[in-house]
């Protein structure tokens, strides 16, 4: 058995278990990173697009800066809905911006910025296993090379994401759930902006979201069933689909193109508590999941680890250990907040099979009043762009 | 048969249809008010007691002002979860109060002007029956003396509330309903206040709500299933109920007292469409009912009397047929925002038995979030204090 001894092992090598790792480095504390995917297969997978204001700013104020060359900054979505785009401008309502950025390119500054720095990334590797939590832990897993060996370190935190597995060793006490009965059918195409910002367009055929990526490849979405089939959906099909979601009389025109991906994302909110197990915490998808609608994953998996890395420097460089005690709570605070302004914008811009006539007629009152009212524009603002970190 | 002949028939006696008339009557217009309801019944049928901005302003640039001396200007209301009190300013937010001021006193206050004025009223009768609403429309009715009478007029209104009959002389293009898995529970008890404004209460074990009618007694709610018999509530399981769900740490205290009157609300969402038929119009809840939590069905029926009162002007004096036409897209516009507004009051605070641990949850993530925003409280407020009227 070949055995590394560290401070922190960090189980899940995305944008979250980087950056935390990240920012132990700078912070003086030792860290090794698993995972059992390669880097090729994360840097390919593509997810969110859009970082909060103090998301970036963790990225900058941590010396990760390409977001500001390389990223677009957006002041503002557009909310379409009865043929027409309404403009809700963040910076005139709450002086604050988010970034189209996208996860892969999060995750390639900070494997970066870990390499640069001489960080111990493990990629690849097999047979992931997370022993005494309670006591002195381990992570015993089959390395790349393909000989057994284990960390050994005085915290293990999960940031493996949705299908954790770490999850399953914190105890629950609570576990909270909500489904929904449709999911997003998200895809590439090779075509040209079809407008500067995002659009969020609610119609009488379903939810659909344009997003961009750069001058030439596009991201969008639109509402489908949750049992719904990729195979099924041809490239007339898909467009078909978008335009009459998109259609209106004003001058908003959708850019089409080929079609490069195209796939269903799952759509759910969940969230358990506590984050902490003894000496294992959870961050990050694996503690807390949000759908898609209003982009708060990432956000949310970067807003823990900040957290995190702050009572983990406590704990492990001040003798602090009540530091530890004090995470789940702080950092619920923020994903409770998140549920809401997700759920809020779902429930806002979706139709569902059983909901009623009066429902749909209500979200058109609710667009209306949002869409003409200041100090609406400025609660979903405040919210997209993400409350302040405390 | 005995005839009379006016400009305006107004069926329906209440605040909505007093307050049509008594514009209409400052205008130059003729009316006659029916309502197969006596004075005594509707004086004193405890209803609504939140005024909007607009409603007060409406009553007092009409010349009836009582609401300034003997009503309670309220500069906000407060929400009650997590066991404490928290303040939602509408003075601060939006620069606007509501007044209260139970529908009774305007009841009052506008059958006396109308009663000075000369205004032709007629409380009591029965059998009304309205006649070609597409034509010389005409009401026929048994007079309180026992004699058949007719009002012929050039328009008809139908003010007749929630289960009004005129509604179904209006040939619905569309109907919308949402019926809600609870109702209201409301009580009047000898009390002191127990706080200057109103409390909205979110508790585990349901909404609450405490508001205030004088000095020495107050009028409270609490949600209670669709089904519940007022008979099976005695004064000490009100009490108990009351008490639990709005115990909490702070220094807040239920005054308690006598109950003199219980009743169970009824709750749900209505609209019809078009609010016209000829020359027969709806107003208020013959066209659009409300669930009662953030008071919005007297408010609403106040404003559709003012656009209805203009259009009608227009249409009688001004031989400006075309007028009438505005009137539906007119009230409905702020209909659906007060839909809206009604349904999100609802959602926020109300428990729902098949309700997921997880929108619990949600519900104080969204109240956290709500009363720390700026921006937040000052969404509520608008909707509140009523969108300024067009």
């Amino acid at each position: 058995m070949r055995t590394t001894r560290t401070r922190v092992a960090v189980v899940g090598g995305g944008p979250a278990g980087l950056m935390l790792s990240h920012l132990l480095h700078l912070g003086g504390i030792e860290s090794v990173v698993l995972d059992h995917r390669t880097h090729e297969e994360i840097r390919t997978t593509h997810r969110a697009g859009i970082l909060e204001r103090d998301a970036v700013r963790l990225l900058v104020d941590s010396g990760v800066d390409r977001v500001l060359t390389d990223g677009d900054r957006h002041g503002g979505i557009y909310l379409r809905f009865g043929g027409e785009n309404h403009h809700v401008d963040f910076e005139q309502a709450v002086g604050a911006s988010v970034w189209l950025y996208p996860q892969t390119e999060v995750f390639l500054d900070l494997h970066e910025a870990r390499t640069r720095d001489g960080g111990d990334l493990r990629y690849g590797v097999a047979d992931v296993e997370v022993h005494d939590a309670l006591g002195r832990p381990r992570v015993t897993f089959t390395d790349v090379d393909g000989a057994a060996a284990e960390v050994v370190a005085d915290v293990i935190v999960g940031a493996d994401g949705s299908r954790s597995a770490c999850r399953a060793l914190v105890d629950p006490r609570e576990q909270f759930l909500r489904t929904y009965p449709f999911a997003w059918f998200g895809f590439m195409t090779q075509a040209p902006r079809s407008a500067d910002e995002l659009v969020y367009t609610r119609s009488e055929h379903g939810f659909a979201l344009i997003s961009q990526r750069t001058e030439t490849v596009q991201r969008m979405y639109f509402q489908c069933d949750a049992d719904e089939d990729p195979a099924a959906w041809s490239e007339d099909r898909i467009w078909t689909e978008m335009h009459a979601r998109t259609a209106g009389h004003d001058d908003f025109e959708l850019r089409t193109g080929p079609i490069i991906e195209k796939s269903v994302l799952p759509f759910r909110s969940f969230v358990q508590t506590p984050m902490r197990h003894g000496n294992l915490l959870l961050a990050g998808d694996a503690a807390h999941t949000v759908p898609p609608t209003g982009a708060k994953g990432l956000n949310l998996a970067l807003a823990d680890v900040r957290v995190l890395a702050e009572v983990l420097e406590r704990a492990l460089t001040k003798d602090d250990a009540a530091a530890l005690d004090s995470y789940t709570d702080r950092a619920l605070a923020r994903v409770w907040k998140a549920q809401h302004f997700s759920y809020w914008m779902t429930t806002m811009l979706h139709r569902t099979a059983d909901g009623s006539e009066f429902d749909e007629r209500r979200q058109l009152g609710e667009l209306e009043w949002l869409t003409s009212s200041e100090a609406g524009s400025a609660y979903l603002a405040e919210g997209y762009t993400g409350w302040p970190q405390r």
